[in-house]
């Protein structure tokens, strides 16, 4: 079954829906064996806060709707599986004419949530549900995983442009793409990134590598060939050699531009100590009356990092970060997981210490007192609104068709309006507050009842077969 | 120039070439306009060791050379670039015809590898050889970042299975085929991605969910209704409710399905004490004359606590790795670079604190003694063979042409012979010896030419410009 080698394994709208966990198709087949595909939802939900978060930022949202919808299993995919000799001959058929024909409700992208609020909601025939799980997963964690690290980033850098750097350091292709993505709801300015330009809509920033200076007989000619090719776009890289030097070659090189009818757009400062070198930079700067020079910084940062640097004083306009935004070092994974919650039996749910699950169909609510403060609520789907609230779920697909749509600067603006009013405890590095999240009393009475139930369910269980005395 | 939403953002073989730092294309634009596209040799190589690792594991290679040899840009992606209104007519015309020409040596998958040794080394036209840096790292790091993480956890696992459990916490949706991919050039025995089974040949594994359980009226029906559906290649979960009393269940299953000429295949267990529940579980079917029902073993599982299983008597045939396998928790990225070495103006340096980078085209010479052991020595492509030692670089491309070629077999054979002969310093999961690495007198002799070379460039460089009293 090997494809000709060498081969790169692209993932494709064609092939997508083989990116699946081989159980969600064997639990899907015994599901279709035994007539089990009545409507069942799963939550979508983060069990617990990753360490160093105390808030996470929606994402994803959309490349999940897009998997939902036009997920199909084509012929070369149904023939890879009969060959498996593993599947029924009626669960093939049953994927050749598959289409997701659920509802979803989902937190909207950019908005801020916490564990263990659903971020997302599917009620579909049983087998639609459990066989998008994988990718679901997959998607969401990771886009999740990335918002969340890049608000933060955000917030440390109190203002100033936080440009995505990474696809040279995110985990493969697609990585690179979704993170160019996530970070731009969580607020970066733009990416490295082309493709992702091009793909969402983002600005695209760049610069030039050390490499370049280094392929100049000096730094003074790089600088001069750069600014002739990029008259208006030019950000020279000014710490190959001598950093403070590098900048009165950039002054040289501004004036030359300047006379031309060109103009200098910044400088970038990689490596040394930053806070200290931006400051003289900046001084040389304004000095030679460069004021709307801007100044880059880069070399892996990170929040804890920018931090440290404003606090000392750094001179800084943008940053670029890389590694830290792309694998959130500090939290490289989100545990999200996908839960049945409701079935044609009612609530569900699954009885483990320390994994539970709350019963039902849900929605929670936000409340944002006046005086300042976050409190959420997460109830059952059908008790009234709460008062001075907001839902947090939304429709966004009805019967397998996306209903809701936004583009990246709806998602951005809310992602900043809600980090803007998010209290400090929330939004300071170093502090990771509860999550300020409770269960309306009709939830609590009903997870009891249920764990009550469940309990009583094993209990029963056990004594179907023998026992040891 | 936003593509209609909802858009997933694919990478495929027709836009692979945007998924590119912005700043590779200024600096490829500039070099045309300045006529600087002789050819150029740039290394990629790791600087040093990440936290918790003694070796790397090469990985990738076949991904990379896919990507040099199908790499084009097609009308959409020169319409996006010529909107940005950066790039001159000339590059973007260069870039219609654009083919990869050059020449690239590698050290192959599988083959353990030490920083800071080339793992792939490219000469071509300088244009050519910048442009693809961004995703040559993007797919390399990955991949070498899994095959490593991977090693460990199959060296932890003393013989026993390792299956690939994670794309539902991979980095979304490359980054599960990559591992699948990597883990498995490491030793993985297979993986729960179906596509990564379908594209790389990779056996695929799966069993069923607690949710799959859960939906049946009890813990029995469930196994009667899975077994009864795979008669072959059921794997029973056996922790929803009481564990061992699940494996009795799975006994009166087992019986069952050898009534019927099936076979139970094994149970799994996925949360508790899973050595004492092992144990428990081993000793309940061998009782009952199971001896070969294996036992899988999962629950966010990384080599630490498989080595502290086994210690602790764990009964287990297969460990399902899954997030720690893909993200890789302890160390959740490679920071590999890509360096200029060597252009027409011979050796090149880069001049940075704990940033140094080895002049020239090199070899890697590595020597096993019988005695045990492993030592490497770096040289200059151009010295003499050294006596009783393999090179590690192999020629993998010619003038843009893949000229080697290798099926995961090979380099899972490949791997799994030298993780079996190399040292226990390197083996062990708590030591982290130097890398047994050091340099040919001639390329020392060079290094050090080149760096006081470099800093009386720096002096002559500081001088042309300006300097303030």
């Amino acid at each position: 079954m090997m494809s000709p080698y060498p081969s790169f394994g692209f993932v494709t709208p064609r092939n997508m829906g083989l990116l699946v966990d081989l159980y969600e198709l064997v639990m899907a087949d015994s599901y279709l064996r035994q007539g089990m595909n009545q409507p069942a939802t799963f939550d979508l939900f983060i069990r617990q806060l990753p360490p160093h978060r105390s808030f996470l930022v929606s994402a994803g949202l959309e490349s999940a709707l897009y998997y939902l919808e036009h997920l199909r299993f084509d012929d070369e995919a149904i023939d890879y599986l009969a060959g498996l000799d593993l599947f029924s001959g009626a669960f093939l058929e049953y994927l050749r004419g598959f289409r997701f024909s659920g509802d979803v409700r989902a937190i909207p992208e950019g908005e801020i949530f916490f564990p263990p609020e659903p971020v997302m909601q599917v009620t579909a025939p049983r087998i639609e549900a459990q066989i998008v799980e994988t990718f679901l997963l997959n998607t969401i964690n990771f886009q999740v995983m990335v918002a969340s690290k890049a608000a933060r980033i955000i917030l440390a850098a109190r203002g100033r442009g936080v440009v995505d750097f990474s696809p040279r350091r995110d985990h493969a292709a697609d990585a690179a793409m979704k993170a160019a993505r996530a970070s731009s709801i969580a607020g970066c300015v733009g990416t490295s990134n082309v493709l992702a330009g091009k793909e969402y809509g983002i600005s695209v920033y760049g610069t030039i590598a050390h490499s370049y200076i280094m392929s100049f007989a000096d730094e003074l000619s790089a600088f001069r060939a750069y600014a002739r090719d990029f008259p208006h776009n030019a950000i020279l890289l000014i710490d190959t050699y001598d950093t403070v030097q590098g900048a009165r070659h950039a002054i040289i090189v501004a004036r030359e531009m300047g006379a031309r009818g060109g103009k200098l757009r910044g400088v970038r400062i990689d490596s040394g100590d930053l806070a200290s070198l931006s400051r003289q930079v900046r001084a040389v700067l304004d000095e030679a009356g460069l004021h709307d020079v801007q100044i880059v910084l880069t070399g892996e940062l990170d929040e804890y990092k920018i931090e440290r640097l404003l606090a000392g004083g750094a001179a800084a306009d943008t940053f670029g970060v890389g590694t830290e935004l792309g694998t959130s070092g500090d939290a490289p994974s989100i545990g999200g997981v996908y839960k049945l919650v409701e079935d044609e039996r009612g609530p569900r749910v699954k009885l483990s210490t320390g994994k539970a699950t709350l019963p039902g169909r849900k929605q929670v609510w936000r409340m944002r007192p006046a005086g300042g403060g976050v409190r959420d609520v997460i109830v059952l789907e059908d008790e009234p609104p709460l008062p001075d609230a907001e839902p947090l779920l939304v429709s966004v697909m009805a019967a397998g068709a996306t209903t809701h749509q936004e583009d990246l600067v709806e998602m951005r603006a809310r992602c900043k309006e809600r980090l803007a009013t998010l209290p400090a405890a929330f939004t300071h590095l170093h502090s990771t507050p509860e999550p300020p999240v409770s269960l309306s009393p009709k939830l609590e009475a009903l997870k009891a009842q249920m764990y009550e139930q469940a309990a009583q369910a094993e209990r029963r269980d056990g004594d179907l077969g023998q026992r040891d005395p």
